[in-house]
């Protein structure tokens, strides 16, 4: 009841009003939301935002599917848009420029996981919406027509990646470029298997055979095996209840890049991996455990591994290597109002691969 | 039935006559049995068993608990001895060597695996007892008096290392030295956490603390304290069950060596590791798997991996390296009638910590 009494509506809590659109509650459905943004401190850049992907993470914290959600919930962490305001100690960023904020508002800028530019890995870090922010308010996404951010949370979109097609390496696009680093997956003559061909797992493709990468997709669904060789240049398919496929491809992959969310068989993955092979989870799963068995740990010495996001240095280095390969995210742009259908279609997997919604133009200031 | 009507009988199957110990069933009893070896090949070593560590291994495979035993089984992977007679073109070792062979007697010496010192996970690794070997024989171990092992497959015991206390290194000590090593947990300034703390575990403090490694050991008995500190080195003991000392160790360890072979909750142990720690299990588990928890290994980006035994020459490197750190397993030594008691002993972790047989002086050769 204190809280109530002090609280102050969302549009006074700071000086510049701010529209988008928010879950109010755990039904998850999206509406229209006034609320308001910090005044543009001296390290902070001010951009209008014009475009931002739809994630599994928006719809399942809209949803309080991890039970942390703090509504209301402005989702949104694939926020790209033009610089409109920057403080007086912005070094980086000038007005008009191309820039786009991800996961990340700020971490403790001091810990040995900062120092080395792995703020995604700082146990202070603050997410982008649905986190505490250092003024003790909750921060808010990308759904929304104006974005208030630390300068060194926010990357330079080079000139030649559309924004709206680049929005998704802002999340789907960091998320596995960042373990094909870190995990050593990204050398010609590896070869790689990508589990998922959704926003993660197409990006995934992308990125290694821009390294030069050997790629097997397996998947549960043999309709996309066409479009995973023909389209997006995977060497090989597997479907993955086919006991036939999976059994001949035992022992091929160096690594796995894990794309998938629920709950899912490790053992037949783990068996597609030679000694020595690396399973990395990305997806960020239900709250139960999964099955792990031991034995092909110990026999092969290979590893589960996890991953997620990446520092600000990497996701700008991922951004000049899209640059640098023509990589972007293949796209269904939406307006603002069909946030609602498009997270019914993505619960069903029914996209080819992200929504991006065009916030510059369809999202309405005034209601 | 054609299999039995061509078998013949096990002392008649090879030249060298032999006496050991076998479970002839998967009641898992041991008892004296009479069998044969082969010629002493060109390549072979040929020598007259002292000690034979007791390890789980030989008790899960004497009671089938893995599925895969073929009676009689002959147990034994932690063998010593010395040399009696050499092939022709055996070049390291020669008559009155002190030697020891682990778990291998055999690999295909030319996968890569193999020519990278590996052979522990050769697809072909042939194990030293209840293997098949090339002759289409089944492989014996060191609970007998003679053993004829490939060279390869042999190491030499530094004059320093006695052999009744070195015995445990061919299995034990080369378990947890090995993912030390490999999984770069073995730098002074790491801190490592111990689980379990039996053959494996009292190994895995040794070798850490001899690498300068800071040691906390994490145990279900709080009576294990005092001796894995004041006997063993460790620099802490945490007792797992115990939530206080458990939530006050949260985020402290760059690794853990998890000799468990028991089905466990991995969660907090994932809990202990700092942000890129690594699980490494080591203890062989039942047909289980256990639960993995996976947002640890995403927002930590922590890996949970697996090691088995180790290759030739790291075989071979650990028995210097423990040479000159005057690193031994503590164990009682029992004579070979008393097998089957070591064995209910060692199922309910009744004894510090390793069981060595003394084969040279109580096997007797007729009975």
């Amino acid at each position: 009841m204190e809280g109530k009494l002090i609280a102050k509506l969302p549009e006074e809590e700071h000086p510049q009003i701010t529209f988008g659109w928010a879950a109010k509650d755990q039904s998850g459905v999206l509406s229209p939301f006034k609320f308001s943004r910090r005044a543009t401190g001296e390290n902070d850049v001010k951009f209008k935002v014009l475009y931002c992907g739809i994630c599994h993470g928006d719809l399942h914290m809209s949803k309080n599917d991890f039970g942390f959600s703090t509504f209301p919930v402005v989702p949104g962490h694939e926020i790209v848009g033009v610089v409109t305001e920057v403080g007086d100690k912005v070094e980086k960023f000038k007005v008009g420029d191309r820039v786009g904020v991800g996961c990340f508002a700020g971490s403790c800028r001091s810990c040995d996981y900062c120092k080395n530019d792995l703020e995604n890995y700082c146990s202070e870090m603050i997410f982008i919406f649905n986190g505490k922010y250092y003024d003790g308010t909750t921060t808010h996404g990308g759904f929304s027509d104006i974005m208030v951010t630390d300068e060194h949370f926010i990357v330079r979109i080079p000139d030649s990646v559309p924004l709206d097609a680049g929005a998704p390496l802002l999340c789907a696009g960091i998320t596995v470029y960042s373990p094909l680093r870190y995990y050593g997956l990204d050398k010609p003559g590896t070869h790689l298997g990508v589990v998922g061909l959704g926003g993660l797992g197409h990006m995934a493709v992308k990125f290694a055979k821009a390294m030069g990468v050997k790629v097997t997709v397996i998947s549960t669904s043999p309709n996309k095996k066409q479009e995973a060789i023909e389209s997006l240049g995977a060497d090989s398919f597997l479907i993955s209840h086919d006991q036939d496929q999976m059994q001949g491809a035992i022992g091929t992959l160096d690594g796995i890049i894990d794309t998938v969310s629920a709950v899912h068989p490790l053992l037949p993955l783990l068996g597609l991996l030679k000694s020595h092979g690396k399973l990395v989870l990305v997806g960020i799963p239900e709250s139960k455990p999964l099955e792990l068995p031991v034995f092909p740990l110990l026999f092969g010495r290979k590893i589960v591994a996890g991953s997620i996001a990446g520092g600000m240095k990497e996701t700008q280095e991922m951004f000049d290597f899209a640059a640098k390969h023509n990589i972007t995210a293949d796209i269904e742009v939406i307006p603002m109002d069909y946030v609602n259908t498009a997270f019914e279609r993505l619960l069903k997997a029914d996209v080819k691969y992200r929504f991006v919604i065009d916030i510059g133009n369809t999202l309405k200031s005034h209601h």
